[in-house]
């Protein structure tokens, strides 16, 4: 789908990296990091443009895999003796390191001083330095999620040295659920500016949903596999055992899971430290895992399995998303004792992981007032050894239902600023209901432009040219210009057109909001034409140029005013 | 206009201040500040509520008033012959200060320690010690924008040390116009929460606009005088004088225009600083203003007669809103040479204006990136002497125009949380074209969530019982609680309602997020339950007591998730 018709998508050099590329009425074109995609057609999938970079390194095999059963797809599946659907593009076997010792992962080369063919393609995304790339991954304060079986996926990276990233959750629940739908979700995401997809499903066909879904995928897709285990365990939290999440965790990395949200810092002597909140836990992992713990009376088996976990992931490049279980679902729980005690246990976790050279990065809350934002990003980085951080929002106030996407946007371009690396967006419809088709758009957008603000607000290298050149646009009445720059050309425009329709007031050198007769910018231009010449003049100098200007002025017939036009 | 059937004004003590009071479902009510108004037949107006006060104390007196001219309602009343319509209310006589000498500002009688009934009405509304609000209007560090012809107003305060205020920008322009409309918009934002409104209009029949927005506004009016008086002079700035623009601010304190936007800071001198900014001078009235200076090649007419300004605005209790004329357009020009230059002057100019007893607030960026941010308000508090700062967003980036609400919303909750005193609204029609109905709607919701996200973040008193009432009853599933509760009833029951319409799902112990099985608030009640009685008790009273409900849980059948509802 073409976003707007001055967009296109291009690609750079031998590693054909995407750029979205705009093309200006003055001439000049602009380059935006894309996200888009190539664009499939649903029912075959994306051509796997990595398979050749994993094979060339030589450490992976194709294998039977597990034996995709039923339940897989839910009870609904079982009680009909088929999956509602089945994915119709081609079957790969999948694919995982050549032995249970060895790991694939990014990090892993990373720290063997090899810039592999995904940290190239990054680089030229970013506009930086391979070696950037290489040194940041290996310590660890970047990942770059790319399952081995996931070969359609374009290379992106989450770290705090690169542009800020944001995550849609997609995903049918129990109340609602079309695969079609989620698909069409899926690419609509990715075309206003989604960096990475959580398909949160928890309704049937979860495993056919999650193929299409990663068949389709030009970003990582990533899930939080415990929704599945539960289902396979007809929702009853106290019959999860290890052995049912690691199946569900094995399914879900042989298809091309690139991340996966593991609440294994929900530990049981946490779970009585939110007695006393406003709102308990509110996460729906940290909420099943606690769940567990109280009927069992044991240590929540995630944590007590952790290095089993840390032994597949290494095997597929599986990165971990160390959920924050316990995160404040009220600004009243904010910074309290049961979220920061998960955060010290998700260091812990995050060091574990990086001794089996496992990418990591971890989640952050939820619902935080603007003051104690910065504390929870700093805490994190100093605890986590600078490990990406990755938020929901936070949401700077309670009270607004409705436009959760905005409280949180507060919180997101804040926390982002300094430091989160990447962003977990939050739609209209948060707390109230499922995002449809628009919701996931309004939610990206949001979500797209309060990462913007903390790249320009942390200065990164390159961010403000597109403020400039949207800027420049506007100074200059270069109203197609400007529609195209921004971030929702379709929108713009048409705010635009709602009060001068007309084709001529595209080029029109006022607008509604003042009229010809009002116009500051056709001020400031006269402004410029008077004093440009003088930059660097002398003050007596522009007091002389002043005088001169004034008579000259006078003598134009002293009109700063653009007549109407016709 | 109610808002939500749980909402009802109520007004309470002798000086029947306003509050919203809304009914809980579970019997308790919840008070929240009103500015809603008691509502008014748009032909009569509201009745003059202030205007005992104002007499009793005998330092005002009526008189005729200036003649109104045709011109005041543009060239178009003129060429008719007549004005296109009248108000049809009552009409006074206007009132000014018995003597040119006397001040009769809140500002002077705060100095003289008199708690007038106007700081003791802003005390209920904001549940603070009245000499506080003394203090502070004494000090300089808040407002109570009252003119003595707007007796209409229900007073409220403008200072940092109070609840952060928003206002809302109406008003017809040269495009687009229509008095119906204005009004409507009028009681539309207040009705959504705006604390003031200031009337832009910039077309034809601006008097009689503005004096039916005024008699039917319980809120402050402000205004920018130059539109108008740039109107009568046929948009040519270098037409105006000092003597057109003087009538002009006389014709709308006489109406009763509670706060003046005068772009007093813009001198000659700063006009070439802005020659080499992307976006140049944005600002309407600072356009204006450097037209003017360049054209005559004098300084600033509203600079130097600003001494007579004040004169004038102390006979009537108008406030200055020192216009900042030269606020960054873009980020690129953000806290460039020409806005702090600016800023020194509005400094000098609000201790001038203090000296003649005048309330003063002063005007903000525009487009700042978020880094950029504290800086500003900072040195406004530091250079202004603590006089309220009233900013515009800023805007935090550039890039999203048809979002610029949030762009802006970012930047606002950020300003206020270190020290803005009131937040100018946004619409999301920012930049391309005039805000309907709806978009003032928008803008005042997202204005009010930032604000409020400001108020928690400085630990105003109370500020947060509100988000804590709201997340008590999502905790508790009380969805009607949670929606009459919320910033904009309306849409979140309308949001809840797309997924799960039905009447049994306004009372459902779950939502369509997750469907019944996955619910973490159900799970955190149970937790809860379990755990509550145990606070305070001993880390081993604690493990006993979870060993035990660990059988219980079993013994109960360990389902910790309801069933679901039919």
């Amino acid at each position: 789908m073409t976003v707007h018709p001055a967009h296109t998508r291009v690609e750079l050099g031998d590693l054909k990296v995407p750029v979205t590329r705009i093309a200006l009425t003055n001439g000049e074109t602009f380059d935006r990091y894309c996200t888009e995609g190539p664009g499939s057609q649903p029912e075959q999938g994306l051509p796997p443009r990595r398979l050749e970079w994993i094979e060339e390194r030589q450490d992976t095999e194709t294998y039977p895999g597990r034996r995709t059963e039923l339940l897989d797809n839910g009870k609904a599946a079982v009680r009909r003796g088929e999956a509602r659907q089945e994915w119709r593009g081609e079957r790969r076997q999948p694919r995982r390191a050549v032995s249970t010792g060895t790991a694939v992962t990014q990090m892993h080369y990373a720290r063997k001083g090899i810039i592999t063919q995904e940290m190239a393609y990054v680089a030229v995304r970013e506009s930086c330095d391979p070696e950037l790339v290489r040194e940041e991954v290996a310590a660890g304060r970047a990942i770059i999620p790319n399952n081995v079986n996931h070969p359609e996926s374009e290379p992106m990276i989450i770290g705090k040295r690169f542009l800020v990233k944001i995550n849609a959750n997609i995903g049918n629940s129990a109340v609602t659920s079309s695969i079609e739908e989620e698909v069409d979700k899926l690419t609509h995401a990715i075309t206003w500016g989604a960096d990475t997809v959580m398909d949160l499903s928890t309704g049937d066909d979860i495993h056919t949903t999650r193929e299409w879904i990663l068949r389709n995928s030009p970003v990582p897709i990533g899930t939080v596999p415990i929704y599945q285990a539960l289902e396979k365990v007809d929702g009853e939290a106290d019959r999860l055992t290890w052995e049912v999440f690691r199946d569900t965790v094995i399914e879900q990395a042989e298809q091309g899971v690139d991340y996966m949200t593991i609440h294994a810092g929900v530990l049981l002597r946490y779970v009585p430290l939110t007695a006393d909140r406003v709102t308990g836990i509110v996460s729906r992992g940290g909420s099943i895992m606690a769940g567990w713990c109280l009927a069992h009376h044991q240590e929540n088996f995630l944590y007590t399995h952790f290095d089993e976990l840390c032994e597949i992931f290494k095997q597929y490049d599986v990165a971990f998303s160390l959920g924050d279980g316990l995160r404040p679902g009220s600004t009243a729980d904010a910074n309290d004792e049961a979220q920061i005690s998960e955060l010290r246990t998700l260091a812990e976790l995050t060091e574990r992981a990086w001794e089996h050279d496992v990418q990591v990065m971890v989640e952050g809350p939820g619902h935080v007032p603007l003051n104690l934002v910065e504390e929870n990003v700093r805490l994190q980085q100093e605890w986590c050894h600078g490990a990406p951080f990755y938020t929901l929002g936070p949401l700077a106030t309670d009270i607004a239902p409705g436009y959760d996407h905005i409280t949180s946007a507060i919180g997101a371009a804040t926390i982002a600023m300094h430091g989160t690396a990447m962003l977990c967006y939050v739609t209209p419809k948060e707390h109230l209901g499922l995002p449809d088709r628009d919701d996931v758009k309004t939610g990206v957008i949001t979500y797209k432009l309060a990462a913007h603000a903390a790249d320009i607000a942390k200065g990164h290298p390159g961010a403000r040219d597109h403020d400039d050149a949207l800027s420049r646009a506007r100074f200059e009445f270069r109203w197609r210009d400007q529609f195209a720059l921004s971030l929702d050309p379709v929108t713009a425009e048409s705010f635009h057109d709602e009060t001068l329709p007309a084709e001529g007031a595209k080029t029109a050198h006022f607008c509604s909001m003042c009229g010809p007769k009002f116009c500051s910018m056709k001020i400031s231009q006269d402004v410029r034409d008077r004093f440009g010449a003088a930059a660097g003049a002398s003050p007596e100098e522009i007091e002389a140029g002043m005088m001169q200007k004034s008579k000259e002025f006078s003598a134009a017939g002293s009109r700063v005013y653009l007549p109407l036009a016709d």
